[in-house]
């Protein structure tokens, strides 16, 4: 029997193995979505003590529902932390960091490393699927280490193919179940495998088999789209602002429209996709003699977002001194998530602080500072504060704010989150009035 | 009493003399939707050969169903073409062009220059409704202009309200009875007024009371949204066509995403108001402080499409040589219409022409060639051209391609309208394959 026999029988009969590779953001849900599912699955994270957080049950990442699953299926999956100990896997499954540098260009180092490690414990006949948003072309650029690593023949001994998650931080186990799942192998037979495997995790309505650089280029494209709305919503705001009219007002009138649905502008964009993905598409296509104008000028606007909320404080309400304190709630870099990469709010401090304002920070779900003063609780942030600054809408922090008696405050409001605020603070300043 | 009641009393009791102040692709339209309604409406023109064409029931423009209702109801438009005939009239509506110059300014001396006129013959107690996207502001402007103009007071003698229209070319007729329509009065009472008046004839439900400077923001928003999602659609293309992706497959894949729709890329972004509403929206705001850098962006890359398709025609296809004639099916500047206004057909020609290849051109709904040699029927162009490009999609012309051989051709979708032409054709070359 040939090693592809071998493999698509195992899947077919639910007898693999599965190694999920990286336990963060999205390692971690997919293994225990996996284990769900009754697949044999083992998570593996070089991070020692992140390893040993979770095998006491302890789950460092805030996501809607993560820890119910958490408590059912937890011990359902064999945690390690070395490679040796995956080396009986049919199947690897990718979530790894895949980054841009400070130049803007994708770093896939953590990837090349991973399938090093794997060539050097796999067998022959086995799958590496990769969820990480990467360069078009990377998959196959992969596949090719791996192949040389181990001296393993592509197609024969071993398949390879891109899978990239697709979920909305805050939302992440709401979406393992509905979102749509694309498959791009190196070859055919790899999208058949990967096809066939994740078709029995995810239900084969929801998977989409393609080619690895359509897939790549696709999650991309996806994100650059967002990224892009984001921006025009944040420009709106910006020019609306010049102009002195209510933003919110002609969003909601614009999107009575049925070809039109404007996004809701905010403090810019933050969290580990968004920002970087627009940059690596541009970069890919770059590579290969394509310009992009549209991307770029829309990371400019919404990397512009901080410092241009930033300020408005310092100029309509500071009167550019530096008398008062501004209490910045919600670290995050979206509501009800702990996860703190790219956020906005830390480039407004850094804002802020750069021009040697005083600010006060508080997150419920965020134990960081970043070399601001940390209030321990609502309260003590008011307390200190003369400006209060509704940055991330957690929604613990907007029913801690709806109790609280705010009418010697002026309140900046950058997403237009509680307008119902107006009337119970000293001054509303809201997006664009 | 006062002269609002007196024209309130007459919207409500539907006894009001309505003129429409051009009979354009949005004036006739709407003169002949009135009339359906059952008001009494003038339609007035300055161009002497249009009222007389129209009054012979010739219908100078292509729109869906548009025929039929001027069969009903042209004879119960009094058309007319001096402004004296239509001083008795109690509500004005402006259907004028707004457009910008070649500094990309906006033009607003058709609509100075009818409420001048207006002025010189309106009686107390009227209402003005400007129905062409204008500068923010520019309704406020042209109140007060009316009034030094003829010594009335407003929001005591005289109202003015921003209602622009928001159909789309094509299905003009369909949407009339269903689009959501704004109505940014200049104050309270002349918000109240055209309310009234425009819930009598659209609907309640579909009338959005709002100011003018929000009304006026709003129209030009959405229409720099089509444009910025169109320039996505369009540089996602341009940058597949660069790693050799097909952008067809990316879109769709994408678009199984819940919050992703990322529109179709084509030959670029023509007509009357997507290429100059984002400008007017960029120029109202810079007058005033604010900065847009997405928007400006997005023109550009809708703007680069007709010399990028020629340049891929040159390069790839005629390999840099003049060797070959080029067919251009479709001069409009969509689908189904005869409106030729900004069509980047017109600016492919150019493109083409500039660089001394010859072109043939054929449009079953647009009489004119632009300098190039004009095909009477389709199989003239197809019998004079090697290479045909299809930049308009026509239902007719869809349907008499697919009645020909052409597999002797090379055929260019730019809009990939037709990729079952494959297999037929000599080449297919696609938006990016």
């Amino acid at each position: 029997m040939t090693h592809y026999d071998g493999l698509l029988r195992k899947i077919e009969k639910k007898e693999v193995n599965v190694a999920i590779i990286g336990m963060g953001y999205i390692g971690l849900p997919t293994a225990l979505f996996y284990a769900m599912r009754g697949v044999k699955v083992q998570g593996l994270d070089t991070n020692q003590s992140l390893i040993n957080q979770l095998r006491k049950g302890i789950i460092p990442i805030h996501e809607d529902g993560l820890t119910d699953i958490a408590n059912e299926f937890i011990s359902k999956v064999q945690l390690v932390n070395s490679y040796d100990d995956v080396g009986e896997s049919d199947i690897f499954v990718l979530c790894l960091p895949s980054p841009v540098d400070e130049n803007g260009k994708p770093v896939i180092k953590y990837l090349e490393n991973a399938v090093k490690d794997i060539a050097k414990v796999s067998k022959k006949g086995g799958l590496i699927l990769i969820e990480s948003t990467i360069p078009v072309g990377a998959t196959e650029h992969l596949a090719q280490l791996f192949a040389r690593e181990c001296d393993f023949k592509l197609d024969t001994d071993f398949w390879f193919a891109h899978c990239p998650e697709r979920v909305l931080p805050g939302k992440v186990v709401e979406e393992m179940n509905t979102i749509h799942r694309l498959v791009g192998g190196i070859s055919i037979e790899s999208t058949e495998l990967a096809t066939t495997f994740l078709s029995q995790i995810y239900g084969a309505e929801l998977v989409h088999p393609t080619s690895s650089s359509v897939s790549e280029a696709t999650k991309l494209a996806e994100n650059a789209y967002r990224d892009v709305n984001i921006a025009y919503a944040n420009e709106l705001a910006k020019l609306c602002t010049a102009m002195s009219i209510d933003v919110t007002e002609v969003i909601k009138l614009a999107n009575l429209h049925p070809r039109v649905d404007i996004l809701s502008p905010g403090l810019g964009v933050g969290g580990y996709c968004i920002p970087k993905d627009g940059r690596i598409l541009v970069e890919s296509a770059r590579e290969k003699g394509g310009i992009a104008e549209l991307i770029p000028a829309a990371r400019h606007v919404n990397d512009s977002m901080p410092l241009h909320v930033s300020k408005r404080i310092r100029e309509e309400i500071l009167n550019h001194t530096n008398e008062g304190t501004v209490g910045l709630l919600g670290l995050a870099f979206k509501e009800n998530v702990s996860d703190i990469r790219s956020s906005p709010t830390i480039e407004l401090l850094r804002a802020l602080t750069s021009t040697d304002v005083s600010v006060i920070v508080y997150d419920p779900l965020v134990n960081e500072s970043f070399g601001a003063k940390q209030a321990d609780s609502m309260v003590e942030l008011l307390n200190n504060s003369d400006i209060v600054v509704l940055c991330v809408g957690h929604d613990q922090i907007i029913k801690e704010l709806e109790a609280q008696n705010l009418t010697e405050k002026i309140f900046v409001d950058p997403r237009n989150l509680m307008p119902q605020m107006k009337s119970k603070v000293k001054r509303y300043v809201g997006l664009s009035i």
